[in-house]
């Protein structure tokens, strides 16, 4: 029997699923939640499956234990050393990534505890985050010689590239505050109010049109990689398109009737 | 007669010039100012207009009424339900847009009241932007089952992509300062000394040279879509040429003359 | 004798190396460190000694006297009023702006003083900024008639784009504290903490892994040019690189055995 195995009968990844909402909560808290290969498979294995259904209006990202997520696995990093490994991870990492940004439903990342290095890329790469107040964020790789390229990608994403560029040289924490400030959080509240905070957030977008949410986000992502003019001719077709959609014509009658809509997905 | 047939003898676009300041007043309050396919209209041709008239310095975008501008009009919307329509009237606002980007002289809202969806479009694509602290904005298109897609290109552009994210698929208002504090607003003050801040910014404006405003303002938009060495490549070619302007040649003597300079606009 | 030539015995860019640190400092104090074409050739070609430089980790950028640098000599620029001087000088301009991007080690602006026109434009480029709380910044060409066009890519690459346009069409100035609010700088502390300051920051930055701050600093703005998708395809084959150095082995080792990592460059 190899120690190194993990042994607990506990799955990896947690999947929860309440009203419309699905979290899915990293599972290794002896490990800090570390993205090993075999988490991030079962991520984005997980995320693929909700992405094709329709039930889930919404996921969470939580962390089991003290810590939201602390990064790659170093020691099964190093006790793999050799550049396929390494490719085959970062390549992994960065599907995950690009899945929770095409995926229909918004993904929300709650953040209770610390989040570094490929954890705080999680974070820059959910589309909304919620933070407790004693959260930090820190892309660490810097300290033991690995540059976070990979997290570089969401964080200079979202916030100024000269707070992104310190943050990746020196390896220095940020507070829930600071995070919010330069745009990495949507909101910080105290840890005993994280769960109201981010079910208030999940509730207001699972009384929204699914449809509407599903078209509004890919088109979203979509134009902010195109030029201003191109992205509203993109926009302009995606709004008229929505507009022909059953559940606009009752948004819109329900909103002229003052009464409440019944959305049908279409 | 038909009732629903605007019969007031207001035209719903005011234009009023003075000293090369035009504002332009959207004045439809009973509606909110909503944006019908007639107002757009005719701001369109108001601004092409006002592109081609040199003794135009700054152009001033206001509304009327209790609302800066609430919109699309849903009515006139769900009143004609077929597709061609839609992307006509999509297509024909992102033209409106546009036109505030390419006209050479600068645009600047001012926001009295609430701003909402194809309002707060208005807001984001102004060059400039001044808000009393009463004003509020927000994307709120989600509430009645269409995704706010246009809004999203000019709000994706002026503020951080997961604030941005968050108010389109909640419909939240934001308030002036925190609107201020993202960057969708330059400056906010109380609704009484609304006007005395847009004048203190049209007159800044009106004292520079045209000519120098003019180029300036068209490559800061063209190199905002280029990479780095393209960006430095246009912006140095398009400075050499400001400099061999008359208006930079009086400039630079009046400076170092110390006395103030005459601008001919060439 | 001529009294416009520069007389002093003393070098318009002075360098100074103290473990691994290499302090230049634009030397015209009584012109305000204007960016003549002379310095800015200077100034160009010490950034690219340094770039070969081995023993070089981290450059400071700092200015003499009594500002940090009052942007391009406008005597000089009038007194060769010439299409073809113009266009030589910019493009030098953008040269100097594109090497410190582009050299391996991160270039950190110092900020005592006044930083306006170019000499903002220079913090801009900076990957790093820390300033005193004295220091003020604004892009103020559009006073004497020239937009400060290749001012405004470093601008509105560091800020809002209507916070940028409105410094680009004012001509007004920042304080040091709005300038970090919006991205311009990192650090603002008191003039006589100023030097502590940039010391904790360089210091921060030599205790790291020259491989991987290299590798880090150029793919960190190409990413910043590229879609998601090739951004993480890009990031993912340069971690999986920098895995395989000696320097991640030894960190990751050293982290582990919970010891000091050595680093080799490697």
């Amino acid at each position: 029997m190899n120690a190194v195995v993990e042994t607990s009968q506990e799955p990896m990844l947690l999947r929860q699923d309440t009203h419309g909402v699905s979290t899915l909560t990293l599972n290794r808290p002896g490990q800090f939640n570390a993205l090993s290969q075999a988490m991030l498979e079962t991520l984005l294995t997980e995320l693929e499956a909700i992405a094709a259904d329709t039930s889930v209006r919404v996921v969470v990202l939580a962390g089991a234990g003290k810590a939201f997520c602390a990064g790659h696995d170093l020691k099964e990093m190093r006790g793999n050393y050799n550049k396929a490994f390494q490719q085959a991870l970062f390549r992994l990492c960065g599907k995950v990534m690009m899945q929770i940004v095409n995926m229909p439903q918004p993904v929300v990342a709650r953040i209770h505890g610390i989040a570094t290095a490929a954890g705080c890329q999680l974070v820059s790469m959910c589309d909304l985050a919620v933070a407790s107040d004693v959260a930090r964020f820190a892309v660490s790789g810097i300290n033991v010689g690995l540059f976070c390229a990979t997290p570089s990608v969401g964080l200079s994403r979202n916030m100024g590239r000269k707070q992104a560029f310190e943050m990746l040289v020196t390896g220095d924490f940020i507070d829930a505050t600071e995070a919010q400030r330069r745009g990495l959080v949507n909101r910080v509240v105290p840890l005993d109010a994280l769960d109201d905070e981010v079910a208030k957030l999940t509730a207001s977008i699972c009384a929204k049109s699914p449809a509407a949410i599903a078209m509004g986000k890919q088109m979203f992502y979509s134009q902010l990689e195109m030029g201003l003019d191109a992205a509203y001719q993109h926009a302009a077709e995606v709004m008229a398109c929505n507009m022909m959609c059953e559940d606009a014509a009752e948004g819109i009658d329900a909103f002229m009737s003052k009464r409440k809509p019944v959305w049908t997905g279409k």
